[in-house]
Parts: C-alpha cells; structure tokens; sequence
C-alpha cells in the first residue's frame, strides 16, 4: 500500500464518491486505502449529539472537542500519519502541496463542519489546509478535491492513457489547445500542423500556444515564467 | 425552485454527494434542482467511445467534441443558463464568484475527464472556472465544491441552526476562535471572557482574535484589511 488514507467526518456516505474513477481503481489496486470513521459513533453523549451553541453567543453550532478527539486517539492507533484539518485558516493548497503530501505514507483528514470546531481541538492537529477563498458546508467538500489531486500524483495510480499534465503546470504554464477526431467537426478543422507529423514544429506550436494562453487568462502566472530564448522569439517573432 | 442545475459528466454517480446533509436537504425543499447527464449516452459511435488520441501526439486521451456538443445542446432546451466549463484555464474560483453565481436561476456544468477536451468544445462554453492552482482527475472533483459553495449562498438553504461565515470572510478576516461545552475539556479552559456575559466586552475580544489569527496565519488578507480606528486600538494597545 502506497497511502493509508483515515477520514474523520460526520458524513461518511459522502466519500462514497471514491469508490469510481481513477481512486476506485487504485483501491482495488492496492495503493491507496482509503477508511472512513464517523465522529458521532464517538461520543459519550448519550444522545449521540456532537455539535453544541457556542460559549459567548452567535450563529451556528460549533462541533465539541470529546468526539472529535476520541476519534483521532483511535484512529492514531493504526495511523502514525499527520492529522489534517481542512479548514479556513489552513495553508492555500497547490500542486507542490499536492506533491509534498503525495509522498506521505499515511494522513489523516479531520472534516469538521456546521460553524466550525471548538478551538481546543487544534492541539490535536499537526496541518491545517483550505482549498481556497471560499466558503464550504464542511471539511468533506474540500477533502475530495485535496485527495484527488494527491492521490493522482502517486505512483501507479495514472494508467498510462491518464495524463501527465504536471509538467506544464509545474512549468507555470497552461496547457496548449488539444484535438482529436474527426479533423473537422461542424465545419472546424483541426490545426494543420497537428497532422504534418512534424515533431519539432508540433513542440514549438504547443509551446507557443500555452504561452499566448498563459498571458492571455492568467497574466499573474506569465509574468513568472522564465521565458527562454526560445520562448521569446516564438512570442514575438512571426 | 431557485436554482436548476445540470451537469455534464461521464461519472454522474459521483453527484450523490448532493444527497446528503444541507444540500440533499435543499433539493428535498425543491430549493435547488440537480440532474446529472452522463455524455456517455450521446456519443453517435456505436462502440460510446467518448475519448481519443491526440492529434499532434502526445499522452493522455481528449474527450470527443462530438458527445459533448450534442449533450450541451439537448440540455439547452430545458436549461437556458450559462455552459460552466471547469477547466485550468478559467478564472479562479472564490466567495464573491460563489455570490455571483448564486443569483442565477439556471447553471449548466461541463466536467471534463482525462487528459481534456477537444478546442473545438470551447465554442459551445460561456465560462470557464478553475478550483485553483492544482490538477485534478477530472472536472467533477471541482464542480462538487463549487455547487456546494454556490448552493449555501441562496436564501432557505442553510438552516437557521447553520453558519453565516459570509460576514467574517466578506470582511476580509478570518473566524475567531470557537469554544462551546463544556467548559474545561481536558483542563483547558473556555476563556473566561466568554463566559462574562458581558456581549460588548465579547464582540471585541473576537474581533481582536479575527484581526492577530488573520494577521498570523494569512498576512496576504490581512494587509488589506482596511482597520478601523477601534480595530487599531485592539491590535496595538495592551
């Protein structure tokens, strides 16, 4: 097993969803193992509630620091991973995130969700992550997409038709306009150079074209990319 | 209903995420509307093929223009929104895109799969959004969290026992610590600010915590926090 992966959630039909695609596959390969532990099967509350009104007033229900954190002490039993939290103070994730956690043997996800998690369960977490600048109804939906990404990045998980579209995104590049067939659908041929069989002038066309992309959609990530000398003549050289 | 949703996919099983919690609950109130449509079934190729190689080479397959377009254009005759393509390319995904998109009435998603899809599909997108700066199996693991994100955003939908976070991150901050019962969980204790009663004294001791955690953990929000003269005087006096 190439990463044991313990998901702590309140919803754990949810990540059903890794039961299909390229996650399913690798599960049933054996190199990825994915378990999930619902919080509420923790509680000593014999009403199994695990969400309580916060200490001081205001919206929403905070989720108590007991489940949360028997849970974690049992899942650490058979997982020595880092214990994860995706919440909003977290480190933005991105694919050297991606990478760097693609490497661990074993995580950890803690989802918490409603208003948020009382404040004495951080000191059971060693990362924090959000997805991004936006607000979720809990962990799980970032979670998913976070998994992915690692997941895809481990050995063996791509079959050899999945892509490999790391390089240009590590390149700080967008990728180049694709086609397959027909060579022309309604009317829209296809790029003529992408059927010479020229090799040299297919590269410098792709590159080219991510270039112009690049700048055209995201102009923060052009003004960082290294252009070589090649880079400059097919920009602004006809 | 408030907001029709269709999505495009190869892996429509993947969308029973949105039974579950808070929007399984809305689709149940006919709040939102979500159907899935699998582009497989639209393919015209007698095997469903729905993948190709590359014209020009290259690894990974391209998703066909064929079945994609024909799926576009059979739901358009019931969904009259926007063609959302979730793609690498589009504008990076936060909280005011999310209230944007959340006054729509109608919004069609389009998830690629692979390696991408055919140029010539572009044609038949209005918009283009990215997740973020990372690369995932395929467009549903971006569409789940951004239906999500979207879907809390419209009136009825969360629950009056669920969050309103919108004011913290519209702000520009992050949340304040949360504590709820009881209050000493493994000899930490609930500050006792919390416990005063005192709703004024509360108020700004949170904004005070909002302001040091936003200022520790996100210096990139939090230099463009627009500090109030009492904001000024909770950061920089004793």
């Amino acid at each position: 097993m190439e990463l044991n992966i313990d998901i702590l959630t309140l919803f754990p039909e949810m990540f059903h969803i890794f039961n299909y695609s390229m996650i399913g596959r690798a599960q049933n390969k054996k190199i990825i193992n994915i378990e999930t532990h619902n919080i509420r099967d923790y509680t000593l509350d014999k009403h199994n509630k695990t969400d309580e009104y916060p200490y001081g007033g205001g919206a929403g229900m905070i989720m108590t620091a007991q489940p949360i954190v028997h849970c974690i002490e049992n899942v650490k039993k058979k997982n020595s991973g880092k214990v994860v939290f995706l919440g909003p103070r977290g480190k933005s994730f991105n694919q050297n995130f991606a990478k760097e956690l693609s490497k661990e043997k074993e995580l950890i996800f803690l989802c918490g969700h409603y208003e948020g998690i009382d404040e004495r369960v951080y000191k059971y977490v060693d990362m924090e992550i959000s997805l991004g600048d936006f607000i979720l109804t809990g962990g799980e939906m970032a979670c998913i997409p976070i998994i992915d990404s690692i997941s895809r990045m481990i050995p063996g998980v791509l079959a050899s038709n999945e892509s490999f579209m790391e390089e240009s995104f590590y390149d700080g590049v967008l990728e180049y306009p694709q086609y397959t067939r027909p060579d022309s659908f309604r009317g829209e041929a296809v790029p003529k150079i992408l059927l010479s069989g020229h090799h040299e002038n297919i590269r410098k066309w792709r590159r080219k074209q991510s270039l112009l992309i690049t700048k055209e959609k995201r102009p923060d990530l052009f003004k960082n990319i290294k252009l070589s000398e090649e880079d400059k003549k097919l920009l602004y050289t006809k």
